[in-house]
């Protein structure tokens, strides 16, 4: 059947037709045109055998596979840090490192500037009888951020690498591995991060050279923009080295005093506080609200007979202002304690604890802090040679700036009960500096009005109050009082405060009612921990010390 | 003026008319009334003074005025903590403290049981020829809860004291000052929050005596409505102590790894990572997200070059389940590490992690630890003893639970790409335990198809994923992987998930593109913190280990 079906097909003509001849042609020239083919096939792997022979390297360099992602095999090889290089001298090492740049000197020499952490070092690969042109090339026009494995000898430089952090080693390169390849080009240069902001860094306006400098200045909204290149910038890392040194200080001293670390909800059923500047959310189809602060819940906590609670967590600040002095979610340092006579006791544990923290950083992250202020040539933070804090009562501070009136920035009005603006705080912070030689101050006994409805009155002068700002550079850190631990008093003063608090309203209630079981006295403060960090390092802009800062423009990356 | 103007008052009638005549009796009457009330008030004053003449503990009880709302001084005396009054034997200390109980055993005798923190002492006081009748009175009849400020004699007490934790002392007062007196009734015992609940405790309907115990058993709903009573209870001092210490314990290791603790942010401007389950809120008119885990923002820190980060914060998820197991608000232990050769590297960190906090746990909380499990008859938690942690590959855990069928619980089917059900997790968790000696344990290489799609596939198997949970007696505890660190990849896996995800969206494409220059591979994980508490005191409620619980029908306190 099958044979019968394909008869017409076997059934050819005998001569060839037309149509036939046309064929034969083609294939004729096809397999000429396939020979052809493959003997430039031959020829140009014979020419690539030929290169491969003379690429005495060839195993020595080139892009790995993504890791982890096919079949790996772990080596094992001790990869050193950079920071070791000194005691390695002679060594050959191996070490994972981005490419800060790479250039092509000649045919023969490369050079590589490579980073890891803060550190970088130049590297040098030459092309040797062990080591190829190819590999040469292949070095010097590796794409900038790329992340390598590296393997080469650490050998004395022959005069200081002025361009590298490590400036009396450098590297000689035995074998280069891309790891990860970074795309090209970057949408901002990690060099340009690394430049100071103009002024306050704020605006698009400021991207524009400088004078007698060629390099662009990126405004702080492009560098934010890119924000997880801008950070590769050593002083971004330096700043959030620092930051997180400030969060460990922190949560280190107090633990030693026996505090004990708590979380309190960041998402309330109410409204409390006075209701202002606070974002509402849906929970489950109702209105709900996001904590301002920790302040009534590490109150109750102290109500409930935790005798010093501490809280390091995000706070939520629906302020619309667009200055380089405010975020809508920034990160405090809250503590409360109970004290037994004097609420002095509580502003001597925050004193002692910011010193802990100013000797901490001036140790351990004094690295760190150098570089970022070498930057922006900031003064060294000063502190009381004594030893002492300078605590100076609100009155006093006003009698400082009435009698500094004149010199100087005018600062208006100075009125006996009102808060201090800040331009008079930064021109008290001068004073206190001229005259106790301290960046670092406390203001105690603030007027009564100007303060929250639960802080208690003070017992001198009914128009003052048991209360505390802590100050760095002339700029409030920190705000902390006594509170009002009586239930009965507490609701008089939110009644009578302006704006008035109705001490029955939800989330109050509970709050309030916490003061009528045997509650303590305590007192105790919060710190913004982004301000620390700011004016430690003397930063313009409160965003440089956020990863990806919040305002009321940005929600994004 | 003004005598004319008075004169006809002056001009009284010369005869007393009837009015006048009522007017002087009346007048008269009026006279005696006060002589007799002046003699009667003269009489009483000078039986007081006999009474205070005679009570000559006068000025060693009372109420103290509000401290630091009055004119105070500090009175600078130390005030000694309760856990040192072994080390006070024979001494006359003074010490704040609250009523536990206060009772009048007879007109000269009484009994205080005071507290502070989680220990607690019992107190006398005797009448005699220095303590009155009076004192003795006020002392037994002290309110429950009401702080006080108490000096006494530290003498050996004749027979072990049950009653309180110090057990081999008792406090003679001498002085006892209310400092703060607590109203009556409370609306919770503390002596009724310090007892177990009943099973879940969640509900209205447990709230009933056991048998055999005429005391109510308080449901876990009632305590949380009074939460600042209800923490007051021991069993809720240890737990936070507890949780405190997982926190502390979990930042000393990883500082001292080279960790960096960071703040991700929680306010987002896109609902990345799939988009379920987040809460909306409003962002000045504009609609913003709560953050459901620092995922993406961890990770970019990491192709930031931030080679290790830890973070401890909220994580808010708005899953409308009302269960023992579910908070929609809790905190997460988050880290994410770059790895050099194999994302193994990153599970002996978290192993290690987990170790030193169980290590931790048993040296430095063993008394909290102790007092919590006592109270719910819970066994120890189980180490491996040769400290190696078993580190169990999912198709080996698979193999366990169906070579385990048709003993104890069914458990259902057992799929081999299949996610762990809850019960099959917990009886997995029987079988290491029987196999390993061990409560906690590591299920590694998880189907990929139940994993995020950012997790990298396996090189062994492209169905498994290079992903890991860590285990709790029989909970889990920690999700984690190795991350795709390749944009390309990560699209596609993106793109192929079930729900696909799109790589461009909002919010999506920054997390995606970090991974375009150079990022390092990497790895990590989150840790529920109140699961680790619940867990390893063996808790039946998660809610118990959150200081004021979020779930979908809680927003306050």
């Amino acid at each position: 059947m099958a044979e019968e079906n394909n008869a017409p097909a076997a059934a050819a003509p005998a001569e060839p037709s037309k149509n036939a001849l046309k064929k034969a042609q083609k294939e004729k020239e096809k397999a000429e045109k396939k020979a052809a083919a493959k003997a430039r096939e031959l020829a140009e792997r014979q020419k690539k055998d030929a290169a491969d022979a003379e690429d005495v390297s060839k195993e020595d360099y080139g892009e790995l596979p993504l890791t982890g992602s096919k079949d790996f095999k772990p080596t094992g090889a001790t990869r050193v840090e950079l920071s070791t290089i000194p005691e390695h001298e002679g060594d050959e090492i191996t070490f994972r490192c981005w490419v800060e740049n790479a250039r092509v000197q000649s045919a023969k020499l490369a050079f590589i500037n490579l980073r890891q952490g803060l550190n970088t070092v130049q590297s040098v690969i030459a092309a040797s009888d062990k080591i190829s042109k190819q590999m040469v090339k292949f070095s010097g026009t590796l794409s900038t951020e790329s992340l390598l494995v590296v393997t080469g000898l650490v050998k004395k430089a022959p005069e200081p690498i002025n361009s590298a952090t490590i400036k009396d080693f450098e590297i000689h390169i035995k074998k280069v591995f891309i790891e990860k390849k970074a795309e090209v080009p970057l949408p901002l240069q990690v060099e340009d991060a690394e430049r100071p902001l103009p002024s306050e860094g704020l605006g698009e306006e400021e991207e524009k050279a400088t004078e007698g400098d060629a390099r662009p200045l990126v405004s702080l909204n492009t560098r934010l923009n890119n924000r997880t290149i801008d950070l590769r910038a050593k002083i971004n890392h330096a700043i959030f080295v620092v930051k997180g040194g400030v969060r460990l200080l922190f949560t280190e001293f107090l633990s030693q005093k026996g505090f004990i670390p708590v979380e309190t909800p960041k998402i309330l059923g109410a409204a409390s506080e006075g209701g202002a500047n606070v974002f509402e959310l849906n929970y489950f189809g109702k209105p709900a609200y996001l904590a301002q602060s920790p302040q009534f819940y590490k109150q109750m906590l102290i109500a409930a007979r935790f005798q010093k609670v501490m809280e390091i967590g995000p706070v939520f600040r629906a302020e619309n202002s667009n200055t380089a002095r405010h975020l809508t979610e920034f990160t405090g340092l809250d503590l409360e304690m109970e004290f037994q006579e004097h609420y002095h006791e509580v502003i001597r544990v925050l004193e002692d604890l910011m010193l802990f923290i100013f000797q901490g950083l001036n140790t351990r992250y004094k690295k760190e802090t150098d570089l970022v202020r070498s930057t922006y040539h900031v003064d060294d933070f000063k502190l009381p040679e004594s030893g002492k804090v300078p605590r100076i009562p609100f009155p006093e501070g006003i009698k400082m700036l009435r009698e500094a009136q004149g010199t100087g920035e005018d600062v208006g009005e100075i009125g006996e009960y009102d808060d201090l603006s800040t331009p008079q705080e930064k021109k008290l912070g001068r004073l206190v500096l001229e005259k106790y030689g301290s960046d670092f101050y406390v203001l105690d006994q603030f007027p009564l009005a100007v303060r929250p409805a639960y802080t208690m009155p003070s017992p001198e002068n009914p128009k003052l109050s048991n209360s505390y700002d802590f100050f760095m550079r002339g700029q409030e850190i920190c705000s902390g009082a006594q509170r009002i631990h009586d239930a009965e008093l507490l609701s008089k003063m939110m009644r009578e405060h302006d704006p008035p608090i109705d001490p029955n309203s939800a989330g109050t209630r509970e709050y309030v009612d916490s003061f009528r079981y045997g509650a303590p006295p305590h007192g105790g403060g919060g710190f913004g921990l982004e301000r620390i960090v700011q004016f430690w390092l003397g930063l313009p802009n409160i965003r440089m010390t956020s990863l990806f800062p919040r305002d009321p423009q940005r929600v994004t990356p």
